[in-house]
C-alpha cells in the first residue's frame, strides 16, 4: 500500500484545479496584459480568479495579489511593513518563536528589532503578549495562523483586534489555514494574509498575498503594471485559475472534508500514543483537521520516516523546508521539549484523499518500527 | 481567420512543454524538498529540468536557478549585484536606455548611479560604449541580449568580453533570445543570465537565473534551502519540467524555425513597407527571427491594434508589459524616432507556428486599415 501523509508539505492537485487549469495551459495562453482579444481572454480568466479567492477569504478581489507561493508573499508582506515603518522611524516587529523560515529568517534579514513571543507546551501565543510586546514604533505583528509541523491554530481575531487597537499592520501566514479552516480577513482583523495553492490541492509556484485596501503596499518586483503596478511580471493565469477551482472546492467541502479528516486523525493520534513513551506535541482543541504529530522517546526520526517510506508511508519529520538540516526543530523546541526527543518526531499530516484503511496501515507498521529502532539505540531505556 | 501575431508577449505552449508537465500535474505531486518516495520523485523531475536548461545554454546544472520568471530573475540578479557592490563601496551600473522595464525599473529603484547607454538608429549599443563607460566603482553591467520591442540582438559576446577584460560582473537579460537564437553563456563571457519559459512556447509563471559559479549571488527570497539556499519556497516542478521541455524542444528545432520564421517576418517587412510613409524599426541584420516592427506615419498605434483585433489579429504596439500606458515607448524614442511617429507603431512577433498563409492574412488587412485611419487622423499628410 502506498500512503501518502505528509499534506502539510504539499498536497496533490483536486480534479477541479486540474480540470480549470487544462485549457487554459492549452488554449487561453494570451498574456493577460495585453490588449487584444487573446490578451483579454487570459485578463478575464485572471479577474475571475481573483474574485473566487477574494470571495474565500472575504476579501476584495483588487486586495488579493497574485504572488509564486506562500514563501513569497511573507517576504513581500514583511519587506513591505519594514520600508513602510523605516518611513516613520519604525523598526520593531513582533512575532512568535515557532513561525515558518520564510517569517524567521526574513525578519532576521530585515536589520529590525524583533520581538519574538514565547508559546506554551500546545505551541499557543496569547492576545495579552502581543498587546504586552507592542511600543510606540512596533510597525508589524506577524503570528502564523496555524503552525505547519504541530497544527495549533493561534487566536487570531483576538490578536488582529489588540493590532488593530493599537493601529499596528498586523501579518498572518495562513498557508497551512486556508482551504482548511474558515478565513474571514474582515472578521479576524488582519491586515495582510499569505496562502499558497499547492497546500489546498492547487498547483505549485503560485500563492497570494491579501492586503487590505486601508494598507500601503510596496512595490515587491519592478517592471510592469501587472498586479496594480506592484508585482511586475507577465501573470501565471493557468496557476491562478487552477489555486482558484481548487480554493473554492476546498471552501465548499470544507465542512465535510474537515469533519472526515479530523476523524482520522483522531484515531491515527489515539493508535500512535498507545505506543509507550509517546507524546503528543501541538494542540488538541485548536489544531488543524488533518495534522498528527507525536515524538517517540529513544529514536530518531530521519531513520522512522526513512523505514516508513520502505512501507510505502510518505511522512516527516517537521518542515520540508528545513529537510537535509539535523537541528532539532524549532518549533518543537519552543514548546519545550529537550533536544533528544524533539529528534524523535513524527508528523502525519492528512487530507480528504486519506482513508480509513490507510489509517490502519500506517498504526500497523509504526509501533514495530518505532520498536526495532528503539532496540538499536544507545538512548532508549523501557520504563 | 485568428492569427496570433504577439509571440514577444507570450507564446502558446508547445505539445513537448504540455506532455512534460500533464503527468507532474497529475502523479508527481510531492514536494522535492521531501525525503521520501513522493518527495524523491518530484526532486528527480526537478534536477532533470535544471539540467536539460543548463545544457541549452552552455552551463552547469549547479548554475541555474528557477524562479518565477524573467521580471524575477532581472531583478535578483540586480539586486544581487548591488548588495555586492555595497560592500565594496561600488554603486555604479551601466545599462542601455532600451532595457525592459524590469531592469530599467529595477535600476531606478537600486539606489545606485546608472548610466544608460545610447543606442544608435537600430538600437545598437557597442562594446567601446560599455568599456568607456566603466569606472572603478562600477559593479554590474547589464545589457539586454535582444530587444523585446524592435527585436535589435545585441553584441553580447564582445560586451562580455569587455566586461571580464574590466573585472565586472556582466548580466543579460536574454528573455527574448532563449529558445530563439543561440546562446552560450560561456563562449559568451556572460556571468548572469534571465530567462522566462513563456516566451519559447513554455509556462507562465516559471523562469530561471543562471548564474556563474564564480559570481557571488545572494539571498533573494528567505524561508528554505531550495535553490541551494538564495530562493526558499516549494519547487514549481510541473513549470520547471514544463520548460525544460520547452526549451529542448525549441533548441533542437531552432536552425529550422529560426529559418522559417525569418522568411516569413521578411514577408511580412517587405509587405507592411509598401505602405507609403513606413519605416522599420530595428537592425535588419541583427535580428530577432520572428521581429517585424513597423511605424506608420500619421496614425494612432492603439487604434490599429483595435481595428486589427476586430480582423482577429493579435498585435502589439509594443511592450505588453506597458500596456494601458499613453508614453510612446522608450525603445522607440531612444532610437531617434519623434514622438508622433512613435505613437504609430505596430509590433508583429511570429513564431513557428504562424504561417504563410496567416502573413498574408495579414498584409491584406494592414493596408486598408492604416489608410481608414489617416484619413481619419488630423495629422496626417499624404506626400
Amino acid at each position: 500500500m502506498k500512503v501518502y501523509a505528509d499534506n502539510a508539505a504539499t498536497t496533490r492537485m483536486s480534479d477541479a484545479a486540474l480540470n480549470a487549469m487544462l485549457p487554459i495551459l492549452t488554449d487561453v495562453y494570451g498574456n493577460a496584459s495585453s490588449i487584444h482579444g487573446v490578451g483579454q481572454e487570459a485578463l478575464k480568466a485572471l479577474d475571475g480568479a481573483r474574485s473566487k479567492i477574494a470571495a474565500a477569504i472575504g476579501a476584495e478581489p483588487r486586495e488579493i495579489y497574485f504572488t509564486s507561493g506562500g514563501t513569497e508573499s511573507d517576504n513581500w508582506a514583511i519587506a513591505s511593513a519594514v520600508t513602510n515603518g523605516a518611513k516613520n522611524g519604525k523598526r520593531h516587529i513582533i512575532s512568535t518563536a515557532i513561525e515558518h523560515h520564510a517569517v524567521l529568517h526574513k525578519l532576521k534579514a530585515s536589520g529590525c528589532d524583533v520581538t519574538l513571543l514565547t508559546v506554551d507546551s500546545d505551541g499557543l501565543v496569547t492576545p495579552e503578549q502581543v498587546k504586552a510586546a507592542i511600543r510606540p514604533d512596533t510597525c508589524l505583528v506577524t503570528v502564523m495562523y496555524a503552525n505547519n509541523e504541530i497544527g495549533t491554530i493561534e487566536p487570531i481575531t483576538e490578536i488582529g483586534a489588540v493590532c488593530r487597537e493599537a493601529g499596528v499592520p498586523f501579518h498572518t501566514d495562513a498557508v497551512q489555514a486556508v482551504g482548511h479552516v474558515p478565513v474571514d480577513v474582515g472578521a479576524m482583523n488582519i491586515d495582510m494574509l499569505s496562502l499558497a495553492a499547492h497546500k489546498f490541492h492547487g498547483p505549485k509556484g503560485v500563492g497570494a498575498l491579501y492586503c487590505n485596501k486601508k494598507v500601503r503596499l510596496n512595490i515587491f518586483q519592478e517592471g510592469g503594471s501587472q498586479e496594480r503596478g506592484k508585482r511586475g511580471g507577465t501573470e501565471n493565469v493557468a496557476g491562478a485559475v487552477g489555486m482558484a477551482a481548487a480554493l473554492e472546492r476546498s471552501v465548499a467541502d470544507m465542512d465535510a472534508n474537515a469533519a472526515k479528516v479530523a476523524a482520522l486523525r483522531d484515531r491515527l493520534i489515539a493508535g500512535l500514543t498507545k505506543i509507550e513513551s509517546t507524546r503528543v506535541n501541538g494542540s488538541l482543541t485548536h489544531r488543524l483537521p488533518g495534522n498528527a504529530n507525536v515524538c517517540f522517546e529513544g529514536i530518531e526520526g530521519e531513520s522512522l520516516l526513512l523505514m516508513l517510506d520502505m512501507q510505502g508511508i510518505c511522512a516527516s519529520s517537521g518542515s520540508a523546508c528545513t529537510s537535509g538540516s539535523l537541528d532539532p526543530s524549532h518549533v518543537l523546541l519552543a514548546i519545550g521539549l529537550p533536544h533528544g526527543i524533539a529528534h524523535g518526531s513524527l508528523r502525519l499530516t492528512l487530507s480528504e484523499y486519506n482513508s480509513d484503511a490507510e489509517v490502519d496501515y500506517i498504526l500497523e507498521h509504526v509501533a514495530p518500527i518505532v520498536e526495532r529502532l528503539r532496540m538499536m539505540s544507545p538512548v532508549w531505556q523501557k520504563k
